[in-house]
């Protein structure tokens, strides 16, 4: 999906949510544990229920690794279960992966390439630089996600050292990367924990998408997000998981789920109209 | 495998030599493509063929997740064939993984668990600190191998940056993370291309394992390795990937590969004895 096609669909479902497909079986509704693959069949419930309000799902890739070959087979499920609502979603393997150059083109095409995945966009790691981070920037109207800044305690580790620039390490990746993309095929990973970096971080990629995990569950303000890091193009994806997978744990999870997408689809459009995304 | 079996291991077969299995089915002897499971069958055939020289296997992940679901069977696979070889050979799981805290604990099932890969080791990112890599730890006899400083190109572009603390970034990876592992559950990945640098990291990791990539195809010294970087129970892994599994292209090839593999373990005997670490 490419980026003017994105921004169309956000103006059309008046929306920027993400769902975040973590899904854990220890968490799902336990009468579903009866269905032959119970994994696949939340996926598809959640789908189902979330479509009319999410523009972009995001399988956490670990979730599915975690259950070995089984969990690669409902993540391949889940993908295709998602071609039955064509130009309906963007689709993000949260992977986070990079890897030398000849490593992350074999990535690249795991996660990208129309035979295998055929995700439209994938978070990556910045750390082993441009080498590992090019690779996946040659698929034609797919998308690297590059971390800049996320909303983990980790994230203090080394993402806010200064740096000889006298700038922090994540503003050190923005600008780099800049170098390697550009805002029709890179986006940034902000975490929301820290909404009013968004708007420096937004004089450094005025144009680019941001990935916005930490809204939802982890407690992050969807209203400062867009205050501080929406452009004339929406450029944002809020990602929401927990609060919408688990919102019950019972046998009305979907409608419990499709409620809370719908809840956080009206503040967007709220916000989006506000700040003249949308008339 | 726990620190004390590892450097046995190393003293037993004088080598502290790790094949990478970065098997690409576009690279492997044409006549082994009749087989049924060709990538699976060089793999075996490798492994039969180094196991006297080699100390530890790195199945790079990426070329078996770019096969789809086939590979990861193939990368099972391989693993249960090492089982084969008990006590044998230390196994690493090249997957440069990292993620939040709750995503973590899903890679490290999915590598570490004996339920699932069952791998000795994994090599993981540091850009989002601590919680990103903590999870790992908590497996028995399990180790993290942390990116330091890579082989690549793209290494410059952060890793040599000077922090606000006077040091460059790798170095600022290797004193955090002390904090979080120790020599016993931690090793770090240190490009050879670099090898005089490994003098100075000797004095931030002195008793830590380094796994060395970028020794053979890539061409980094094996004598300039060991020179900087070995220490009293070696506390190196050199990788050698393309210039053990590629030297023949032709139906010599594991023949060619034991030649190779024995080759460098002769060289490391040397290495081994001239400082001390066997007699």
């Amino acid at each position: 999906m490419n980026k003017k096609e994105l921004v169309n669909l956000i103006k059309r479902k008046k929306s920027f949510l993400c769902v975040g497909l973590d899904t854990d079986i220890n968490k799902i509704p336990t009468y579903l544990l009866k269905e032959t693959n119970p994994v696949l069949e939340f996926n598809k419930r959640i789908i189902d229920a979330t479509i009319e309000y999410a523009v972009a799902y995001k399988p956490n890739v670990a979730f599915y690794e975690s259950m070995g070959i089984k969990g690669m087979q409902i993540l391949e499920k889940t993908m295709k279960y998602l071609e039955n609502f064509p130009r309906e979603a963007f689709t993000i393997a949260d992977a986070k992966r990079g890897d030398i150059g000849n490593t992350s083109q074999q990535y690249a095409k795991a996660f990208l390439s129309k035979d295998n995945y055929n995700f439209d966009a994938i978070t990556v790691a910045p750390y082993m630089g441009e080498d590992s981070v090019s690779p996946f920037l040659t698929y034609e109207n797919k998308w690297v996600i590059l971390l800049a800044l996320t909303s983990n305690k980790g994230a203090f580790d080394f993402q806010f050292l200064k740096t000889e620039n006298n700038i922090c390490l994540y503003k050190e990746v923005l600008i780099k990367s800049k170098e390697w993309g550009n805002d029709k095929n890179m986006m940034y990973v902000v975490g929301a924990t820290q909404a009013q970096m968004l708007e420096n971080i937004r004089k450094i990629v005025p144009n680019n998408f941001l990935l916005v995990p930490g809204v939802g569950a982890q407690g992050g303000s969807l209203e400062e997000v867009a205050k501080y890091g929406m452009n004339k193009d929406c450029g944002l994806l809020v990602n929401a998981s927990r609060s919408i997978l688990y919102a019950s744990n019972k046998e009305d999870f979907a409608e419990k789920a499709k409620e809370e997408a719908k809840t956080m689809q009206t503040e967007m459009e709220v916000l989006l109209r506000q700040r003249g995304v949308i008339e």
